[in-house]
């Protein structure tokens, strides 16, 4: 099964594509979807989409993990994610790919095995999971990453809390 | 010129759309592109992105008008409605349309002449503007419309923020 992690943001959405069988992990892709920070709101959404659907196409990806709603950061931040991760979920959901969402203490149950892990911590376990020789780069990709992880894992441990199984 | 005044909801997205010509207001249409709440969000986002794409073919508007980011609720409301607003921006993008985007206070001053005006005065300025026997329902759709109105004033009197006259 190959998952596509997500990390949603408004300039760069991390990815990090990953395929998974017999509870091993190889590395595919990772990398960041940007998009440009003078252009206005309309077209920096058609570039996060657009780059979303390039993946998919590309990588054909069986599930997409993303991570869920979070209440921790300021209103105006969590509207304008909110609108790249609207765009994003189109697109999976345009191409008809599985989507998955996941907050960060499931992530950090997940990857690190405690949920108030640090995000070196998580950076670390992505990489010795993975068994890169450097934690990936930037953290939007590392956390893209972790959400991959953290669905192969959920999903084969029937963990995930949709009933898909 | 056809305006479509768009004011994005999670559930209901309400839409109004004038003709305006000579500072005239001619009523087109308004109502509300609705997604169903047992629906995943992906597919309600794919509802609304869809609904608005119909619109957009079917009434060929010049330019869109949707309310600026607000910054008045909570973070869950606003990361939910900023994913909505993310497809619509998107659609309107996609379909070429120019994106005009107002503030509450913006669309208050425009439609009653005073930016702190009440819901109920700005719904009965906007039944008075467009000559219609009664208030437009639902809410959603009278905010939609007083958003048009607010671009057409805007546009023709220059004052809108965006230099393209």
């Amino acid at each position: 099964m190959i998952i596509l992690g997500v990390d949603p943001g408004t300039v760069i959405t991390g990815y990090g594509l990953l395929e998974h069988s017999g509870n091993k992990f190889k590395l595919l892709e990772y990398g960041t979807i940007c998009s440009m920070k003078t252009d206005e709101g309309a077209v920096r959404l058609n570039q996060i989409y657009t780059g979303m659907i390039n993946l998919i196409e590309k990588f054909k990806p069986d599930h997409i993990a993303i991570e869920e709603l979070f209440f921790n950061k300021n209103v105006k931040t969590a509207l304008e994610v909110g609108q790249a991760r609207g765009v994003l979920m189109l697109a999976a959901y345009q191409k008809g790919v599985q989507i998955h969402e996941y907050t960060p203490l499931q992530v950090k149950q997940a990857v690190v095995g405690y949920g108030r892990a640090e995000k070196k911590q998580v950076q670390f376990m992505v990489k010795a999971i993975l068994n890169i020789p450097e934690i990936p780069r930037p953290d939007d990709a590392a956390d893209a990453l972790a959400l991959a992880i953290c669905h192969g894992h959920s999903f084969y441990s029937q963990l995930a809390r949709r009933d898909f199984l």
